[in-house]
């Protein structure tokens, strides 16, 4: 029996509590590893709540690798003081191109789409409309080089809530786009140090550094995110990872796999990781993961994140968080590098973090997004057991593995029969990567259910017809 | 006798068909080099035109470096085929400091400020009224990652009228401020090749160069710019230039200067110059400088411009004309990186230009600025002959050497006492430089012309109490 003492009045919904208190006790050792939790119908009666309640925050405690569950037996505290990665993909096929975007087709399942539909056309434009009341010497004039402090405070607040990232506002670094931040860090580490990637991971990130002349060693992803062994055997000094949602496979790295790439960052001074944590936002069951930023102790976890894809691609802010040792560097190295993003534009997301506005748009888009992943993963039934669906429950896309049509190119090739393109996995590899059957990544944010469901109809016509 | 027909009813204006005229005469080799010109009354009464037209004609050409003065005995045909460049400054000082920004102080003869009460308010809130109102699904996309085409389209014809440089939109490559597009010039170079620089010049792009571990070989500035002979003896594969108006010097680069500088660009493979043409709208004296790009023919010349410092510094639009060859590399080695503008600036801008606000503007802000500085030469005349002044007629600084006042740390704490900060020229050397009485840059257009006078006597005050 565990002591959960709930607050039914609180603002953190009952779920969040179970899951915060009994993530603190085995985190703080109360609860040892191997313990067997109570079920979630003895938990649910103890405490006077529904199951439904206990198993979410369950659900929760084992996506994040707190608890695993063994079959027909329950769930029992995990081993996080450390673990064994399973290993997913070894080698075989070479990426015939490393091109993202593609030709326009009437359904986009483009894993980079986002619906500009849902854009709060209302708020921008009353922002934008004070923001061009408000010009004047002051908003003219260049402004501090990282980003106006007003701004970086709003950021720094809202990713504390969001994302439980520690920082202050002079840790943050405005820049107009990811690519550019990346670009700023790479000027940051001396040109020998070499820098691990996931493979398969996000091909701009790739491209930033080796245009830039960086080394780039790729590293397998396991089901739990990069191999920690093959990142070890490796000489790199920088991990650049996706750990809340691996892009693209979609892993959600657990506390124990978090805990031994920080340990590995933290084995050797020069060592650092770059945490992109893309699409965070966008998850659909249980509470949104941390970010691993939030876990380390030892300033050493870069963070990375964007307004661009939870607002519109034509809004070109990123921002980064730097560690307080990288901070100095920064400024002794950079210190005269004016600001990326115009004044205007800072002044507009100020008021639309400080406002609410972010925090309605975000949970507008997110049910909608919800509501397309659904829709997608319903459509996909008509597949049955001819396809394997992996990378749910979160982000803007699935990956689908087609097992019984054929080629990749036949694939392709009947996608394009139906009128669309489809984005292969094969695409976001940065060295050989095994893939048992031909897979795709299908983006769900551009299209609606509508369109989902028809297209996926379509497309399973196209593939069956010749069966 | 030369013949010059003349069209008294074009456009262009007489001086300018006159100089023309020359300038295509001696560049074609009908006039030969030492050719005497005729004096200018002889041309004006040939001609029927004022004396002073002749004049404004032939002032050009001399700065240019097309002719030159004898004294007592006229102009004469300048041997353009080569020339040799007269050393100005070698070594000794230690720059003290690096630092370009400056403690607030109630004058600020800072010279990066710029008059941001002459923003063109009225034009700019009407402007991005019409973005917030076209708000929509595709200018809230991504856009073209070199920048939208329209955009590039209005830039490209923007620069060859007003700068003579030759280009399609397809070379035009956007970006948020000119440090950013420094940091992709240095992706599409290995980092073996090394940068020249003139030396004194601009510390941001050292910085950025230096930030990116480039190595960096300063090149000492004659009195026609760049040294080509130390520029030559360097193992520099690129030259980074300020030819219309060497920063902070003030030198305009003549013709035969400029070929010599391309001949050394034109004389191995992988060279490439990059012209920074910061200030160049600025010039209060003749026909602007055309620029270096313009007479490159081989594709060497990459071309830098800015609309933070004709607009305000808060917006954060630059340019870079790249040659077609780089054009190609840079498509090879970055095709993934996103605009770092975002579109409703760009849509901004582009109207800007195209409705001719633009060139009002520049005509608003050179008459005000050729005002300041003629308030600043005329208040720096109870200095007599106990300061050297030198780059006037252009830009938005003048050098001044103060020759009878003790150290620059006397001056400086002269002018600390007098409420303002005086920006050394020493700051801008990065190696030594040999400079023979304190100098600094007095820029002039962030001050009205009453705060110019009376801050100049000021500091004669000041400086002549303790004499």
């Amino acid at each position: 029996m565990i002591l959960i003492p709930l607050q039914p009045d609180a603002a953190t919904p009952l779920y969040e509590q179970i899951y915060q208190n009994i993530k603190k006790k085995i985190t703080d050792g109360t609860l040892a590893c191997n313990t067997k939790l109570p079920s979630s119908r003895t938990l649910a009666e103890q405490l006077f709540i529904s199951r439904s309640t206990v198993n979410s925050a369950y659900e929760q405690l084992l996506s994040e690798g707190y608890i695993y569950a063994k079959e027909k037996s329950g769930y029992f505290v995990a081993d996080i003081s450390y673990s064994t990665t399973i290993e997913l993909c070894s080698n075989s096929i070479e990426p015939d191109s490393l091109c993202v975007e593609s030709p326009k087709t009437p359904y986009s399942f483009s894993p980079f789409a986002i619906d500009t539909e849902l854009f709060p056309y209302t708020v921008w434009r009353k922002l934008m409309n004070e923001a061009v009341a408000s010009l004047n010497a002051q908003t003219l004039s260049l402004g501090d080089p990282i980003g106006d402090f007003e701004f970086r405070t709003a950021i720094s607040e809202y990713l504390a809530q969001s994302r439980g990232v520690r920082c202050t506002p002079d840790q943050i670094l405005i820049g107009a786009g990811t690519d550019y931040l990346l670009m700023l860090l790479c000027g940051l580490f001396t040109a020998e140090l070499k820098i691990a990637m996931e493979n398969p991971t996000y091909l701009r990130a790739y491209h930033v550094f080796c245009g830039l002349g960086r080394m780039v060693n790729p590293v397998p992803v396991t089901k739990t995110g990069i191999d920690i062994k093959k990142l070890s055997a490796s000489d790199s000094s920088i991990a650049y990872v996706t750990p809340s949602h691996q892009y693209p496979l979609g892993a959600v790295m657990p506390v124990t796999h978090r805990r031994e790439l920080l340990d590995w960052a933290y084995s050797s001074p020069k060592r650092y990781i770059i945490e992109d944590d893309h699409d965070s936002e966008f998850r659909y069951k249980g509470l949104p993961i941390p970010s691993l930023q939030g876990m380390d102790t030892q300033g050493r976890v870069i963070y990375l994140g964007t307004f661009s894809r939870i607002i519109a691609p034509a809004i070109r802010v990123s921002y980064m968080v730097l560690p307080p040792e990288l901070c100095r560097l920064y400024r002794q190295k950079f210190p005269h590098y004016s600001s990326t993003v115009s004044r205007v534009d800072q002044r507009i997301l100020t008021e639309f973090i400080r406002s609410g506005y972010l925090e309605r748009h975000l949970n507008k888009m997110r049910k909608t997004y919800h509501q397309r992943h659904d829709a997608l993963l319903h459509a996909l039934h008509c597949f049955g057991n001819s396809i394997d669906i992996s990378g749910e429950y979160a982000g803007l896309h699935l990956v689908v593995s087609f097992l019984n049509y054929g080629t990749e190119e036949n694939i392709q090739a009947c996608a394009s029969q139906a009128g669309m393109h489809l984005y292969s996995l094969k695409e976001h590899a940065i060295a050989p990567v095994l893939i048992s059957a031909p897979t795709f990544l299908l983006g769900f944010a551009g299209l609606s259910e509508q369109e989902i469901k028809s297209s996926v109809a379509v497309l399973y016509k196209e593939l069956t017809k010749e069966l």
